[in-house]
């Protein structure tokens, strides 16, 4: 509740996009609480910021519990909040206990999970992992046109640190799950075993802008007629690999956007995602296929561009069983997951070992205002994720 | 041309939108050469400017040659301007050839044409004419939610002359086409006897934001799906009513734009035309209905706002006699057309005997940079309006 009061939304939620004055504010309390925590915090080149405490061998790979503190721009409190604040309450009931692990843990903060203002989403835990250079991270452009590596400068958070390229234990990422199953059943927690793919293809059609009122009809170019074909037939493809898969356009800018020209250019993303490896290229394909056949129609130039991926992801199973066994010790109900939302811990996951636990949501609303989730779930999944991490970073009996 | 050069657009046309600092600049040229031309300037409360050149008997109404200078986001040279220009060059002849009349005669720039910043368009000639408010007008407010009264004032044009109310002799507008009719068959102007009516209508569909990627396709409420579904309906109604109508979306913005989340609310506007009150009426009809039905299909909650209308105007017997007996004399080839656009003249037919000249542009092109005419047209054009205005405003034998 702390943090929710920086960057506060217009309907009771959060405003904190990434690199803004308010993602400054929220990193500069998570930092003060760490070092009031006896953390020492490290920050790396993409602005993501490690808070490590000591584990009794510091030769040995940190334990890390990571997730994010931007928010969508209407965004709820929880969505990746609480997964790094449940990594910071683990450290002070450890700290409390007097209990000491063999490796060292670490609470991450991963910059710019969200993608809201600088596309693609989850960016730099992509780069930790190899996915993506930090010269083309750097270079990623905001709707005003400001750049990333500008704007990380400027914040005061582009730190000194490479990023990746060294040995992590294991990581843990808590996070709500975003969707409406777990209250629906009535359970506690999920155990992610895997995660879908996604692609994010933005388009570019491209007509002719003249007047609306002095522009027949059948010479018309007309590039928002295109993009609504889009969106109809992105929403069918959807509902074609149904139930497994979801398919959105959440984004779209028309050119000029003025009310008395036929639209010249509409910019659109198409949001895919599927468990499926098959069945997510095959969306892809009917997706791409099925809209330059609408701009063919229309006589409207295409363009298209991959802004985003992931392929699905199958969490390492020593660290899922790490939860699962949590879970059970504790007596928290719950039940294996797949998760339909992209996390930091799905690039992580092809350079360490990782899993997710999910905290239920109130009706299953997220990257909303509204997105709320209960005390007694939040301490649930907090619970489970100290156990699952001191099992795997070790005890050492003093 | 040196006009053009105030407010550049980004492909060789001009941005020089209502009361920005561009419009200022704009107006301070205009107003300096009328100064030059030995016209007195005045500006009423709507920053409308008149120029006025003294008639033999001060006491009768005079004669106005009148149109806009701004433009578009991405508006051509000519669309406004030349009506206004071609004012000051008929002043400018009158006064090389010593020619006075008896009634006197005003060069007219009616604020925000346009209408893509402040919507409705044609605003001051509707306050003018008496089909809004002084107070509603100055309400407005821009996408950045500044106010027309304030932007007004910023830039230095709210004048202290009362709006309308007072006698016209007549109204002539000179107006590129913004059709591809005249050059197509092959006229050098057109004599505008009617304008189409014109209804705008602003909707905006609500629904349920949530998270891209995690909420199944059936339990979504998404406002960019009936959205898309209303832009392919409102291109269906036109098509219906063709040959004589037209209807567009050409201004939608989606909330809250984010590539993963689920569209909460999407607000477009909906321009239709046509020159028979009776099937615009049916079109608007046709186009409500249909998104109240879109609507209700898919959960959305549905409001609509009129922010814009007209009806179909008959232009002045006389007036209309004046321009094509001026091209008849001068032998320039002319036919009788209804105008698709609206312009001010449309308004100002209610208070004052008006026409309009059409000038042929290039492929039809406009509300775009490419936007273009010949000096040949042009030329034409204020050869008609000189003659059609001097006819009108009656010469004293010196």
């Amino acid at each position: 509740m702390e943090m929710a009061k920086i960057g506060p939304g217009v309907a009771g939620g959060n405003n904190r996009q990434t690199l803004t004055d308010d993602d400054k504010l929220g990193r500069d309390l998570f930092d003060h609480w760490c070092r009031q925590a006896g953390l020492t915090v490290s920050v790396d080149r993409m602005g993501t910021m490690f808070a490590r405490r000591a584990g009794a061998d510091e030769t040995l790979p940190p334990v890390m519990m990571g997730s994010h503190l931007d928010t969508q721009p209407t965004g709820g409190k929880f969505d990746g909040v609480l997964g790094v604040l449940a990594g910071l309450e683990v450290v002070r009931s450890l700290n409390e206990m007097g209990i000491r692990t063999r490796h060292p843990i670490e609470v991450v903060n991963w910059t710019n999970e969200e993608g809201a203002r600088f596309a693609p989403a989850i960016l730099a835990s992509a780069v930790f992992a190899g996915k993506m250079s930090l010269e083309d991270a750097y270079a990623l452009t905001d709707d005003e046109g400001k750049t990333f590596g500008g704007e990380l400068s400027r914040i005061g958070y582009k730190g000194e640190n490479p990023v990746g390229d060294r040995p992590i234990k294991a990581m843990f990422e808590l996070h709500i799950e975003q969707g409406p199953i777990l209250e629906a059943e009535g359970l506690e927690l999920g155990v992610v075993s895997h995660a879908q793919g996604l692609r994010w293809i933005e388009f570019t059609l491209t007509g002719y802008e003249c007047h609306t009122g002095t522009t027949p009809m059948p010479v018309r170019r007309n590039a928002l007629v295109g993009a609504a074909r889009a969106v109809e037939l992105v929403n069918k493809v959807a509902l074609d690999f149904e139930p497994d898969a979801v398919a959105t356009v959440g984004y779209l800018n028309v050119s000029p956007n003025s009310r008395n020209i036929v639209p010249g250019s509409v910019t659109f993303c198409v949001d895919m995602r599927n468990p499926s490896l098959e069945d997510l290229k095959d969306m892809e394909t009917a997706i791409v296929t099925g809209v330059e056949q609408i701009a063919d129609d229309l006589k409207l130039d295409c363009t298209s561009q991959e802004v985003g991926a992931y392929d699905p992801v199958v969490f390492d199973e020593d660290c899922v069983s790490a939860v699962r066994n949590a879970a059970e010790q504790l007596g928290y109900s719950h039940k294996d997951m797949v998760s339909g939302a992209g996390h930091d811990a799905c690039h992580i996951a092809a350079v360490a070992p990782t899993a997710m636990i999910f905290c239920p949501c109130v009706g299953g609303i997220s990257h909303n205002e509204a997105e709320e989730i209960t005390p007694e779930w939040a301490a649930a999944g907090a619970d489970v994720l100290l156990h699952a991490v001191v099992a795997t970073a070790g005890v050492v009996e003093e």
